[in-house]
């Protein structure tokens, strides 16, 4: 098996290149990455070891297994990190004098280890280094969500067949599960923080929707253990309510994020007015999403419009509410940038978001439409396309 | 909600009383634990916040959310950590001067935070010192791995029946992960370490079997793409080999750990020998494992009845071999003690191993069986009660 595919080998070169540039303006010479994601994004492989990219010369492989990769000069076998500093030696290289570590993404135990390769050096956070070229997607990168968008989209069409008259919101999830991964969805989703326990994704019906959740996702849910306290409770699905789907959209170590709605039997007028807030806020989104907006401006933008129509005490929560709308997507369902109206960011074309505006109206459930969008030029384009409307089971 | 249900707060103090003396014998005053393993380890409960424990007084839950609990003396909700010292002292507790953290447990950057608080304190690994209390289980905590274990035999007992001609590896998986949910899996492993990217388990079939895997689990596989290289890996179940699954346990909390053999049609001699030699080293293990057995005694055994058989190239892995046999199991997949030639450690009553002795025959696949125990005062007491013999479908 070669280092990088010949075909990924100029995406990989324009990643470390974007990295770079990212490296310089932190004030590192040097990166060593070991988390998975980091990785991934960095070689298109997951391995046990550690990337090194310097500022200048060919990034280094320092694997510790598999051994599978052909024996280019960049990629070296190791037993233990120690090692790693005497082979850049070696190999010509001159030691860094500051070095982004993945303080975010590894343990204490972990960087302190790796902090004593390079004494001399001066500890950068390097998590969010990466996470600011994560932050901006290349064509290629945008097209592995494409796909996501398509089967997630696929998927979801089926969800409706999943139901059976008294189903419980867990057998409804479990039969969503099964379709989810017989369309090709991995399963396994990666996450940023510790707060982000979960099997395949979120449904929550009714009431439960409102229970607040410890964890940091937006919807809530008591789950049905105390140990994994989010989503579904176990109760009977039963008219009059929502079910909101937000299920796993992870086909190729990319992803896509995307919330519907189904419902059993006619629901009141407040909910289905905050459901077509949310589209509102959507559409208001799509708009003016264009590169230089600042991201704190959609926040702003989706408050105003729910505080126009009198639903504040809905959005995002009603017990528990979250303090945003919306996150970047990507090899981690939890990216830069985070759409809050604290954020300082502004948006760039490339950067692919996820907007959930969703309400939780007490005695009903929650409603609320998440899609993931490509920024463009001219504004936010879709990649999670299927039909907004709750959907009746 | 009150803080810790009333049926659990002798549960919950004997597990403080333990985690103290490991506290005394490693030299900290005070731990201070926020990752939801060692939370609902000391709480009963998973919250967002920070757990202080005192060597003296009673332990106080700093509860972010949700917002849920009773307001007892011992709760008290916080915005940030750097709230905590000031707390402590208003609540007439005086603050530590040596601080047990998760080093292990959460990342760099957010230790560093947590740091900050005490900076006078000597900083002490907490991660290991609640490891060692975790490693040995209350009764009430192996009565849960027991529930686990009768689950997760019984999702097994219907294996048989998701087999369909001319299945892929992973339809298979597909059937399987849905009946341990059906059965109450709650589908998210809590694992130690950051290679442990999973979705609910292992299915490997035939050579498959045989292709190293960057993660840190017993057997490899490709998967089904280099994001996830790991498991089942889509092609049709063929004659002739055998399909190991090596399924998700976890249905309240904590988890058994169980490995089964299923075989389409006959297989060769070689790995029917290598099956009953794993089951040799099972029988003898469960004999010779009383408290004060040295853990590293069960791997020397295994080896010297694996080299009686002529089958070391086999063992543990053939193409990668795992430097280990079992590991203890409970909230998380892989506890204390790991069962290698190096451990130091000594058995002691009531600690609950997942025992692992595998093969990987080449043109065959991997067989072998997988079993969680608990170290009674007469040897192992198997928990995981399902047939060993390799079934055919």
């Amino acid at each position: 098996m070669f280092l990088i595919p010949s075909d990924l080998r100029q995406e990989i070169a324009s990643r470390i290149e974007s990295l770079r540039g990212n490296m310089k303006a932190a004030g590192a010479d040097a990166i060593i990455a070991a988390s998975t994601t980091n990785i991934y994004y960095t070689t298109s492989r997951v391995f046990k070891g550690y990337v090194y990219i310097p500022l200048e010369g060919d990034p280094i492989w320092f694997l510790i297994k598999p051994d599978v990769y052909e024996k280019e000069k960049d990629v070296v076998l190791i037993r233990k990190p120690e090692m790693i500093p005497a082979l850049l030696t070696e190999m010509g290289y001159t030691l860094p004098s500051a070095v982004g570590y993945e303080f975010d993404d590894l343990s204490y135990s972990d960087i302190s280890r790796l902090m004593k390769l390079f004494p001399e050096a001066k500890p950068v956070n390097g998590s969010t280094i990466l996470r600011k070229s994560r932050m901006i997607k290349t064509p290629w990168e945008i097209d592995r969500m494409r796909e996501d968008g398509m089967h997630q989209a696929e998927a979801y069409r089926r969800v409706t067949r999943c139901y059976k008259e008294d189903m419980t919101d867990l057998e409804f999830q479990i039969e969503i599960e099964r379709l989810l991964r017989l369309e090709g969805c991995l399963g396994c989703i990666r996450t940023s923080g510790n707060l982000m326990d979960i099997n395949m994704g979120s449904v929550v019906a009714g009431d439960n929707a409102d229970v607040p959740s410890p964890f940091d996702f937006t919807m809530g849910g008591a789950g049905v253990h105390p140990s994994l306290p989010e989503g579904a409770d176990g109760k009977t699905l039963r008219r009059g309510e929502t079910i909101m789907v937000d299920m796993n959209g992870s086909f190729n170590g990319y992803q896509t994020d995307m919330t519907r709605v189904w419902s059993l039997g006619d629901l009141p007028a407040l909910a289905l007015k905050a459901h077509e807030c949310s589209r509102s806020i959507l559409r208001a989104c799509e708009t003016m999403a264009i590169p230089g907006t600042p991201v704190a401006d959609l926040y702003r933008k989706a408050m105003q419009i729910v505080e126009g129509e009198g639903l504040s005490q809905y959005f995002m929560g009603h017990r528990q509410q979250a303090p945003f709308i919306g996150h970047g997507v990507g090899i981690q369902l939890n990216e830069q940038p985070v759409v809050t109206p604290r954020s300082k960011d502004l948006l760039e074309e490339n950067m692919t978001i996820a907007l959930e505006p969703k309400f939780v109206i007490p005695g009903v459930g929650a409603v609320g439409v998440e899609n993931t969008y490509v920024v463009t030029s001219t504004g936010l384009e879709n990649i999670t396309v299927f039909p907004e409307e709750i959907q009746e089971l």
